[in-house]
């Protein structure tokens, strides 16, 4: 099955001309679509806000863009809220959720204001004590036996994140008595899920959990952040996720939870790859071909570039650009292998595609989310340049490659 | 069960003061000990060489203690080349073998007059036209379905490394007619093997397919390269091989197959792990402990730091080391885990460890490959200095950490 590349192929090759590749190319059209859609689905809700999950691309220059739709940053780290705080995103456009958190993070985050969301039940104290306490504060749950999805990010009851329902009361009860004014909720259980219900069924739980909280601390809770982890399709035959009907019934749900009555909120959302996956592909060159065991495509972008085949076996759909562009052209089963000394790196296992020849390109799908910031040097490898074409069509050097000089940047090697 | 660390508790606890965790030590009078074990091993056969698997671990001060006691370099792709040109480490001190190789790679590896060990058999030409042959070649066996070992790289079938058997026999031929006028055979099937049988009789196959090779070619091969793979006892309960054992009846085979009358070989090999990996200790510090439905150690490294428990699940045994040293102290079962928003983010899953406190150090053993030469940024996380235990007693900074700025080496955010 095939699966449509928003390019067509001359444009590719042109681009392919002028920049060496390997490269990332963004489109800054589908990222502003995504961000719209998250939210034009939660537009019934007043204060509703997407927090883009930073990790999944921190390249600034995206993050403006999603700064200028709305969108506010998910950030997990130090380095994550540097760079928003140099992009001038601070205060509530920055949600921080991050766990085993060193002090030095809970102070930037205090100095930028930053909503400040906890992981753990001690972690209310420890902030005191090294940033002081904010007086807006947001817990993590984690809800444990009461969630067994398979595709989660692991079942709950194994993941290291959040505070368990019984310690959520009492750090709510704790919170009030510090004198923490405004209140929140966070979750974030599952990752690249298609399954539409799951989020309308967190979402209830969340509203369950939160009238609880309500009827043992008296903390009324103003937000809620639904976390993140909705899929997309990337195989040609998965469907979409519908993100407008999971808003409306979400909508639903929260009607029927009575809440809006006595502690109305605001809908948050935390999502990386819904919003920047599609809008990246990665393009890279054929450079060689092999025929043993198996046939093998090698290309000249590898692991460093992209982990998720090599480290989760994960499927990235690939488009074939031939130099010559004739109708028919006969297919093949191959291996797309990078060159890492790692029999991992492999972008394709058993993919068919049209033959291929030397200078060929291939387009991988769906890289915005994940790719570059997953990127390693491990071989001694670098890391490629990140280019976005504009919606004025301009192409833009947003990233550049990775020199040999960046490669030993901590090393004294040019002493000797 | 334990493991021995070779520091004593105080002698950690004064580097932690001295230098910020985490960080890597390694440990100069190891590193020599076990390279002068792969010479010990070997010494019966006159050229033989061990190319230590740079991608291991690339840190120029651990590769000039290896020159030193006479260890060449694998190198894998340009930056490994480079390291060793700074380094004055050339010619047949570096073997490059490489596979879906950047024509940039193999000029370099001409211009250092490395030995060239080619992937595939369109290499010779492709290395021909883009940088001329050399008057020495080593060809890549990929033994396929003679070995279908567990814990091996993968089934050969399914690797892409090296040329089939008939291949191997066309490829030297070819080599031949193009006046190439000294010949090795090199082969690479196993990673972190214990099993020393193997190792014998992977190499009995070697000279069986050289004799093979002379037989059909007339072609004398003049090297063998047997790979690496030798593992290391990463579990207190596994026995760690017997090098000197698998030299002598590598011997043993080496004399029976009668090479040594018609076709004398240098045996070489190219080990990184069994070098360099239990000179290397990462040292972490004990920054947050959570109870919710398991118990949570949190320590100030994460698979930024060191990926193979996160990536592969892999055992690293873990000495606790705590600020109060009374003799008794209970055992708790936990969770080790860093900082990356990413579930995998553990170093140990239910492991067994003194009970621990804040501050508390824990060292993470075998280390010294594919630790911090595998790490990444993700998360925006960055990578820790590396130490040196020099033999001396001095310790010595050989990679300092990264830093924010080392982060946005390749973006343009400072003229935001």
């Amino acid at each position: 099955m095939t699966k449509n590349l928003n390019y067509n192929n001359e444009f590719i090759k042109s681009i392919a001309e002028k920049f060496p590749t390997p490269f990332y190319l963004y489109n800054e059209s589908t990222l502003r679509k995504n961000a719209q859609l998250f939210n034009k689905a939660f537009e019934w809700n007043k204060g509703y806000k997407e927090y883009f999950a930073v990790k999944a691309n921190p390249n600034p220059e995206l993050l403006k863009i999603l700064k200028s739709e709305g969108l506010g940053c998910d950030c997990s780290s130090l380095s994550e809220l540097l760079i928003c705080e140099r992009l001038g995103i601070t205060g509530e456009d920055i949600m921080f959720t991050s766990n085993d958190t060193p002090q030095a993070e809970y102070i930037k985050a205090r100095e930028l204001n930053a909503i400040i969301n906890l992981d753990d039940i001690t972690d209310l104290q420890i902030l005191e004590n090294c940033a002081g306490l904010p007086d807006v504060i947001s817990f993590r749950w984690n809800p444990g036996p009461l969630y067994n999805v398979s595709s989660v990010i692991g079942n709950p009851v194994e993941a290291k994140y959040g505070l368990t329902s019984e310690q959520l009361i009492d750090a709510f009860k704790a919170a009030k008595s510090k004198g923490i004014k405004q209140f929140g909720l966070h979750t974030m259980i599952a990752s690249n899920l298609l399954d539409e219900n799951f989020f309308v069924t967190a979402s209830k739980s969340m509203f369950d959990m939160i009238t609880k909280i309500k009827q043992k601390t008296d903390v009324n809770i103003s937000f809620v952040n639904l976390g993140g982890g909705f899929g997309i399709a990337y195989k040609p035959d998965q469907k979409p996720i519908d993100l407008i009907k999971i808003g409306t019934e979400i909508n639903t749900e929260y009607t029927k939870s009575g809440l809006e009555k006595f502690s109305p909120l605001s809908i948050f959302t935390e999502s990386g790859r819904l919003v920047s996956a599609e809008a990246g592909v990665l393009v890279t060159r054929v450079i060689h071909k092999k025929n043993t065991y198996k046939k093998y495509i090698g290309v000249d972008a590898s692991m460093a570039n992209l982990m998720r085949p090599g480290m989760y076996g994960a499927y990235h759909h690939i488009t074939a650009i031939r130099k010559s562009d004739s109708e028919n052209c006969s297919m093949e089963t191959v291996d797309v292998v990078g060159s890492l000394c790692e029999n991992c790196d492999k972008f394709a296992i058993n993919r068919e595609l049209p033959v291929l020849e030397i200078d060929d390109l291939l387009v991988i799908h769906d890289v915005g989310a994940h790719g570059h910031s997953m990127g390693f040097q491990y071989n001694g490898k670098l890391r490629c340049a990140e280019l976005l074409l504009e919606q004025s069509g301009n192409i833009r050097i947003i990233r550049r490659a990775e020199t040999f000089e960046d490669y030993i940047a901590t090393l004294n090697i040019n002493k000797w």
